[in-house]
């Protein structure tokens, strides 16, 4: 499966053929019923049960040529398929399947003066490209969700994943025939040419979205290049604010789960706010907790009034998305000093504030322009799953079509539905 | 006013400071309230009231300009204002005022199991840039619609109704200092220099996404070269599908007014699609009815042994928006020759199928991918007043964030708001 590529010396007629059977593969996908994207998809699963000694051979190969190339431990770790990861690809087909299918839901359907009725009827988007780096898993979650919600999708997975891509593409494109469903459905580009991204991104006639999943500088590239849309997730540098009047015991908790719940993900706090007229009191207790984490705590001058064992933060340090064990922690004087900093250095990702009073709650709720607003909450609740989407392709930091944790929802648009019974314009 | 321009030497500077003053003054527009809003636009509409001469002063500058400069006709009927447009400008304002505020909206909040509530807020967009070409009530239009759903604006006017839109700007300014909003919610950008657009459209930090509003090449090239989203219309070429199974009178007054209601409207029938088994008996009415209107008719040859008369159709006409007078007609072989003709066809806006079968209806309905889908009507109700919006900036032939008709709630997007009380993820 290795040698695919070999036989690929023209990308973009190469690519430009995936486009147009990805094209033609959505016009039929549009219209699939419900039980026979199901059935694809739990057909997917068991051919993933039959494969996993190929699947873990194809994964070896990665593996051992990625130790050759010298990839760090981190990366190797993404990069490697077990038994245990190979039943979560499982479960999570059964999970996707089990989804309801949101294509076709009409809302707001109502009469109007005219005698027409009209309303919206959700619908896929079309083709979504898929660009992502080292973890193979990302190859059948990217497939699923675009195949339930009616889309077809070019996958893209990083060359360091090849073989593992390789081996699961057969297994979905089994999946996908045993179902009665195209096969171009789902296609996963077989080189790792780079110029093949360059064109994944360049055809508008093809291609309606792009959805890149990976590291700062990809993500920044791709938006820079796309000539289509593209859904993306940058930064999540979030806050959380613990104003005067919280409780105690509650802002302990959900300033210690916010950090240490996980170093990595990208709605771990990494700013922590706390009201000038609290710091006395809390920041010792917040500190001591952290203490047990192994948390480095860095602070503005007046943190570190009360915590001299804290580093002194620097400029960079409001900005500042570790995805590690240390924290920025600055003493603010009341809500307006927090929104302003949120305002300046957040990522409109995910704020959080922890208070008792309704006001504040509520001013906070209203004003902080991020994906994620909450109270008297973890920021870690900033998923799709605990949002009850059901599954997640990736969390947008965009405003426009999908902010916040992007689900099968993200993945359809809306088009306007009459009604009518020979109605025309007077 | 008209002088403006000539301090103006760096544009780069100017627009950076515009973008600026936007990004600030979104800020506080975000969360101003309802009332406020609703001040600031029936101030405005008391603004035109009084300077009624001074609008049409600055008008008649630009007509004599744009006579001197060889504008053709149309585009100084465009460009004219006259008493009965200020009152449309006037009636638009109160129209606006009148809305439902879209921001602060929450949908679907819920108890997940982990306790917390979640739902969605509908949320201003930030700073919207606009670009549009000769009619000068755009101005009026775009600003009342950016205002009231929260936005701060940037308006891009045409040179050639330079002096017009100072005269609107000004009242504009006004309007909002009145009722205490940052004048900076309102800027109209005071140079006809080329490079502005250039620059408005290439400046994530201050701008959210663009509109333009204008003729097809326009719109490419913005598309092309923004930095940002575009909120986009491009072509109209809509279909109506008369099947075998229509009621001949519906079909008759269908297809008569989505041609000839108005001819240069983007949701104005361009290709009528007829079912072979009912050609020979309604063409001869249809083509009856258009001579009366002086349309037109281009046909295939299986139209053109039913209508002689027609002009032979080539394979342009099926592509073409004549918006005007002009009609392309086809014979199909039922449904799946009609929807595949809108497939290749089609561009997406609106289509149209009469059919008294409900089986018809319902396929119609579920596999035309266009921004509007009508059974039973005519394609000239695709439109945000018809539909509901109450009022519109246009109609939107992309997929994603705003398709189709785009009125107050296109031009806000949905953060996810959590509610907890001390909740940590485990």
């Amino acid at each position: 499966m290795s040698h695919h590529t070999a036989a690929i010396t023209d990308v973009v007629a190469y690519m430009d053929q995936l486009g147009q059977q990805a094209r033609a593969a959505s016009a039929t996908l549009r219209r699939l019923d419900t039980a026979r994207k199901n059935a694809a998809l739990l057909a997917t699963a068991a051919q993933l049960e039959q494969a996993r000694p190929r699947l873990l051979a194809a994964n070896e190969a990665d593996l051992v040529r990625g130790r050759e190339n010298g990839l760090d431990a981190a990366l190797l770790d993404r990069l490697a398929l077990t038994d245990a990861r190979i039943d979560a690809m499982i479960e999570g087909l059964h999970q996707v399947a089990a989804l309801p299918d949101p294509v076709g839901e009409v809302d707001g359907l109502r009469y109007r003066p005219s005698g027409i009725q009209v309303g919206q009827m959700r619908v896929p988007l079309g083709v979504i490209g898929i660009i992502y780096e080292s973890r193979p898993n990302v190859t059948v979650e990217a497939a699923s969700l675009c195949l339930k919600s009616g889309n077809a999708c070019i996958l893209r997975g990083g060359s360091e994943a090849r073989d593992s891509n390789a081996a699961i593409a057969a297994c979905l494109q089994a999946g996908l025939a045993e179902a009665g469903v195209p096969e171009a459905a789902v296609q996963v580009v077989a080189t790792t040419d780079r110029a093949a991204v360059g064109r994944l991104i360049a055809m508008p006639e093809y291609v309606d979205v792009i959805i890149p999943r990976g590291g700062k500088s990809l993500i920044e590239r791709i938006t820079r290049e796309a000539r289509v849309p593209v859904i993306k997730h940058l930064d999540g540098v979030c806050h959380v604010y613990i104003d005067a009047t919280a409780d105690r015991d509650k802002a302990l908790a959900i300033a210690l789960n916010a950090k240490t719940h996980r170093y990595g993900t990208c709605n771990t706090m990494e700013t922590l706010l706390v009201d000038a007229a609290l710091a006395a009191e809390l920041l010792p207790r917040l500190a001591a907790a952290y203490a047990e984490h192994h948390v480095e705590l860095r602070g503005c001058p007046r943190t570190r009034e009360i915590l001299p064992q804290a580093v002194e933060a620097s400029e960079e340090d409001w900005h500042a998305e570790y995805l590690a064990p240390v924290l920025a922690i600055r003493v603010v004087d009341g809500i307006d000093a927090a929104m302003a900093h949120i305002e300046r250095y957040g990522s409109q990702h995910t704020d959080a504030i922890v208070t008792e009073q309704y006001a504040l709650a509520r001013r906070f709720m209203a004003e902080v322009d991020s994906s994620s607003v909450i109270v008297n909450a973890s920021t870690r609740f900033a998923d799709g799953f605990e949002y009850g989407l059901g599954a997640e392709i990736g969390i947008s930091t965009d405003k426009l079509h999908a902010r916040g944790p992007v689900g099968l929802e993200g993945l359809t648009t809306r088009k306007y539905v009459v009604f009518g019974d020979g109605h025309i314009r007077e």
